[in-house]
């Protein structure tokens, strides 16, 4: 490896990822998922937009203070008073960024109401601004790949020399193709002045499908920082995947001879957190981390796999962290062992936590013959998102349905004190939905409501996923139960929880923010 | 439009993609799927393996039959025995096509035991005998992208001397670049003498993320057919997907100027049609056909969007069939209002059909206050799904769940004979489940269960899927109510008389294939 084909992989799960509809994360979210792309050599992490809310500003700064070696990047608009909070985030960081940017292309200079010259003026005040702060600043001109090239040397110029170390060229609605992407990239380092003292950065979206073809692209034009989020999290059609980008580089370095400092065998884990804490599933068929992923079928498939597994496969399942060996624990179990099987899973947990997952596994075992991994990972997660400082809790449901309609006895325990009462519905999941309504009366409107079995077999675990939404703000709850009538209960909850939280919170959806209002 | 810029789309759904672990469709899908991709304008159908099973053939036959303007292509092993049967099917379309391949690269010729002389010898042989049946023929060299190039030009011309019309390359293992996929097309029409006399195809595979820009490259470089599925369904990370290539040449014509045979409305109610048939869902973040795909969440982009729809957006909504205006019909919406709402959203009912749907329909209005396109779209997928000709029937269920235990009494008719059972499970599926167990004993395994509500609200539709497993055969069930637990049943027992269906013929699973045996 040479230095010069080093790529540094800047992850924005938590920044554009987060912002796609539905897929807002809890604060603890947010730490533990930075915390894993820490530790899954992640280069930058891009932890949030600190002005648009205290929720924003908080979650960027507990993991500028938890980070060990990756750099933390905060978002900022052409704004002073943006880039001041966002620096008041990340400077706790080990190494801090600020990233600012501005649209650069007609439509989005038409917004402000901005001609090209004070445009011009406004990212040298800026950028000058944030260099004063801080000696890593990244700039985007957004929708760089609908902007005037002219234009777009002109403004990347003025953003190196008023001292950006970082030049990201976002692909902002998803338009690029492969060559298009690459061309962009080479026209840049040959006519902007002072364009090889400086990293270029890619930012591609998926709307047409060629996300992870448009950033590699963009790398062998001479690109080498590519932004990127698990599972191709995003608004509309998401990110380029970061498990794509890395993978493709690995596995075809014979042609792409650059390298990444990701641990690839963490790849498999995050995909299934990110997916859990986003309730965003992930597909079937969705390269690299899909269920189907390493699957064959076809009698031909399948007798070259045995025959050679070169013949059908390009990688290996373990080379993402996905184990083959999978029948996890029995009853008769002990402490030690699921704490070993919980760390090579990647969980390290603390006593308390292991003797309340301890419990729960063993209650799990008594039910279930085989205990599985995912089985492990549903247990571990249901116990993060469902604690028992809750405000409201789920003690006693009982709950009648069929053909003859559906009832809902329920019991639970708000701030301390005791509640039970029964109620009717359209199903058994209204019915319940109708019972905790009572409980605790809110407006918030169900907006999404998915069961997965945890594993094969009838007497399996599902994980319940509900997402709501009251006057803007969006909360996730999870659960995950042998009872999908009782999980449903309990994830409904725990979005309820996290909703009490938000309504505490000046949250982002709070005050809309606009890059155009100021 | 020039005729040198036309793209031949070749779908295969059916073939590739429903080789997929666990997408087995039924015959009267297939033949559905079918009539919907003809109707699209999809070029040519790849409906089947005809040798595969009797249930290939017959699949294939009929589709060919029923055939409007698609050329209608079956698959065959580079074996005689493969092409004839091949022919018996596809004969009766009014443009027939046999395609037939065998693996080329180093790997896969190691499998059956040829050297290079053999395998063209082969080759000579099996794509002369299949032009003497038919004077469209396709041949493709499996795992094309990773066979020596001389040996490849060698093989690309015997088969276009031996009478191939179209020739495939496959990127069978998904392992390709765009630049890669592009020079591979571009020496072959260099290299290959009577190259410029036949249509090169595209096959890609999407492992690493890239089988839409590896195709669209190839077309760039002188491909006219691009082979691809519907949401990408396909083995492992699935085939390129259709709905990107055609949605990406038209956004893109400007710098890629191919024009397809696509009417790019109907594209929505086929996804939607795919993923249910198939079991395999759509991620929210999937391109062009996902749920977010046009869906915005923060603050600058909405009022980005506000402004003017083109600052985010590439697409409208409407080219892909995605109506907006969604409150489809209330309790007092009469039949013929039905019957015009299914019409718009594609799908031709019967008048025996229609009379069930608007039992259904009317039985949901009156639990439901608001009754969408979703709703309307599952409850016709509902009625395609369960008929009242099936085996097993579910007359009556009452569960009782929760805290306490889960117990199911359930009437269920078989074969026109009444039968009730008591039985208790972890959890209220589990329950049921056992109960349709004592009821109709069998070894299926159950390998998926999920839960999806169709729309917003507690008293929302739930669409259930379940996919289960005997002796190799894989089947899938679906069922639609507010009842999740009812749907649960109904989606299992389902499954159970396609399984049914499936014992008594001689199907793909029984006799697994090979092409290296012969």
């Amino acid at each position: 490896m040479t230095d010069k084909n080093r790529v540094f992989i800047f992850d924005t799960t938590l920044r554009d990822g987060e912002q796609s509809p539905g897929a807002t994360m809890s604060h603890a979210e947010k730490l533990e998922i930075a915390a894993m792309l820490d530790e899954m050599g992640v280069d930058i992490i891009e932890a949030g937009f600190p002005i648009a809310s205290e929720g924003d500003f908080a979650a960027v700064s507990e993991i500028a203070k938890q980070s060990q070696n990756s750099v933390i990047c905060g978002l900022a608009r052409a704004q002073l008073p943006d880039i001041d909070r966002c620096w008041e985030a990340v400077k706790h960081a080990r190494r801090p960024r600020i990233h600012t940017f501005i649209g650069t292309s007609p439509l989005h200079r038409a917004i402000p109401n901005l001609d090209m010259d004070q445009m011009a003026e406004r990212i040298e005040q800026t950028v000058s601004h944030a260099r004063n702060l801080c000696d890593n600043v990244q700039w985007s001109p957004m929708d760089a790949t609908r902007t005037e090239h002219d234009y777009l040397c002109r403004v990347v110029e003025i953003a190196i020399k008023a001292g950006a170390t970082t030049i990201n060229i976002p692909d902002t609605v998803g338009y690029t193709a492969p060559r298009e992407s690459a061309d962009l990239i080479r026209m840049l380092l040959e006519r902007v002045p002072g364009a090889d003292e400086i990293i270029f950065a890619t930012h591609c979206h998926n709307d047409l499908g060629m996300a992870t073809a448009n950033s590699l692209a963009a790398v062998e034009a001479g690109a080498r920082q590519i932004e990127c989020t698990i599972n191709g999290l995003g608004e509309r059609a998401g990110n380029t995947a970061l498990e794509e980008v890395v993978m493709a580089l690995r596995v075809r370095h014979d042609i792409m001879p650059f390298d990444t400092g990701i641990d690839t065998t963490k790849i498999m884990n995050l995909s299934r957190r990110v997916a859990q804490v986003s309730g965003f599933p992930v597909q079937f068929n969705k390269a690299i981390v899909g269920k189907n992923a390493f699957l064959h079928e076809s009698g031909i498939h399948q007798d070259g796999v045995l025959k050679n597994v070169e013949t059908f496969e390009i990688m290996r399942p373990a080379d993402i962290g996905l184990n083959e060996t999978n029948i996890a624990m029995g009853k008769h179990s002990g402490r030690a062992a699921l704490r070993a099987k919980l760390k090579d899973l990647g969980y390290e947990v603390g006593d308390n936590q292991l003797k309340d997952i301890f419990v729960r596994f063993k209650a799990l075992a008594d039910r279930k013959k085989e205990v599985y991994d995912e089985d492990i990972v549903a247990l571990v997660q249901d116990a993060a998102a469902n604690t028992g400082d809750d405000h409201l809790q789920v003690k006693h449901l009982k709950v009648v349905c069929g053909s003859d309609g559906q009832s809902a006895d329920l019991t639970m325990i708000v701030d301390g004190e005791e509640k039970t009462v029964h109620a009717t519905g359209d199903g058994p999941v209204d019915a319940c939905f109708n019972a905790v309504k009572q409980i605790f009366p809110h407006n918030a409107r169900l907006q999404l409501y998915q069961v997965h079995a945890v594993t094969e077999g009838t007497d399996a675990q599902a994980t319940v996923s509900v997402r709501m939404e009251e006057d803007g703000r969006i909360v996730n709850g999870q659960s995950a139960d042998t009872d999908t009538i009782l999980a449903s209960v309990k994830a409904y909850v725990g979005a309820l929880n996290h909703l009490i939280v938000r309504r505490a919170q000046l949250g982002r959806d709070d005050k809309q923010i606009s890059m155009y209002s100021h």
